[in-house]
């Protein structure tokens, strides 16, 4: 079974972005925070190009998030470049001519374009129909490997919303933002409908994981 | 020096009480789960006449709250009874003639009211005039021990606010409770400015501590 897997940063009162996201500060003021626990890390570190990484409990978390994913869903706001149409010189993506994913991504978006063909095995489609469209067109990408749920927060909404997501992993940063955006905002009770199945205390971070029963 | 210590469990989407609370529900639709964890230890099972309670990683968490507290400080809906007058026959609390708390406890109220004195050493003080002014007689009344807030969210969020509460320990529970009453909001950017200093993962629970730096 492919499996829709959600993974995501968020501060001890709720938010998973800083408030004032822009170009300049994709997640928002003092949204940093909330990945402080990753970049000491080995893992983090040496596809970066960085020396001097550690290894701890948070290691085999991040490792396994990396594993058995054959496709991406993310939001516009994820994908970044502003809202509204994509205009005469498109914004492509944060993350340069090779990005990290190195599989099919879907980007949801009001807005058509073209798909995305950047270095490393890396498609963007740009996907208007809606959420069920774009992950039934990442499952058939996936080829039978699971589908990694990317944000941001409004996707991630929608998704959970529909009761769509299969892994959701909240990596819990003991720290406060007092505003920005909120993961669990408006799902209404009961939701999501998923089960604790496992918690790993690491430095600066606790990572609860949830799985559909 | 006497701190004011405050302990509280949490959903992971951040509400400490559930939906439309009453004096038949005092922690709202569903907020009983928020405490499932803490049911099964010995040490909250022996003191209720209970047998056959265990002991995990929750039990020194536990056994540390209870010591070294002098006073109680609480918000008026902790307390119960609704709010408003007091009227002819006044609610005495949730813990009948002998109440668990065997020292003074003060009652934030907007309506003025004659102390209690109940068994076992508990007094009821109830305190019009704010937050400051509870806390400082609770701090005399604990004579150089600490003081316990014991919430509910509103007069908790008061004293967060203010920036007052010297120890936070929140014990997340990995539940979803999908509306009721938020402890973390309108805090203010910044607030509270506690550092984190402890995480103790437990069945059911991840219990967070955060003090004054």
């Amino acid at each position: 079974m492919s499996r829709l897997r959600f993974t995501i940063s968020m501060s001890l009162d709720g938010f998973v972005a800083g408030p004032s996201q822009s170009v300049e500060n994709p997640i928002g003021i003092g949204g940093m925070a909330l990945h402080d626990w990753v970049f000491p890390l080995a893992i983090w570190r040496e596809p970066h190009g960085l020396e001097d990484g550690i290894v701890d409990e948070s290691t085999p978390v991040v490792a396994e998030r990396l594993e058995n994913i054959g496709a991406t869903v993310m939001g516009r706001n994820m994908f970044g470049g502003g809202p509204g149409p994509w205009g005469d010189e498109p914004w492509n993506g944060w993350w340069g001519d090779d990005p990290p994913f190195h599989h099919p991504v879907f980007v949801l978006t009001h807005h058509p374009r073209e798909p995305l063909v950047l270095e490393g095995g890396t498609t963007f489609t740009f996907v208007g129909d809606g959420i069920e469209s774009a992950l039934e067109q990442a499952r058939e990408a996936a080829a039978g490997k699971d589908v990694s749920l990317a944000g941001g927060a409004e996707a991630a909404r929608q998704y959970l919303a529909a009761d769509l997501v299969d892994v959701m992993e909240i990596s819990l940063a003991p720290v406060f933002l007092g505003a920005g955006e909120r993961l669990f905002e408006g799902l209404g009770q009961g939701r999501p409908e998923l089960a604790h199945t496992r918690t790993v205390a690491a430095p600066g971070v606790t990572h609860l994981r949830f799985e559909r029963a």
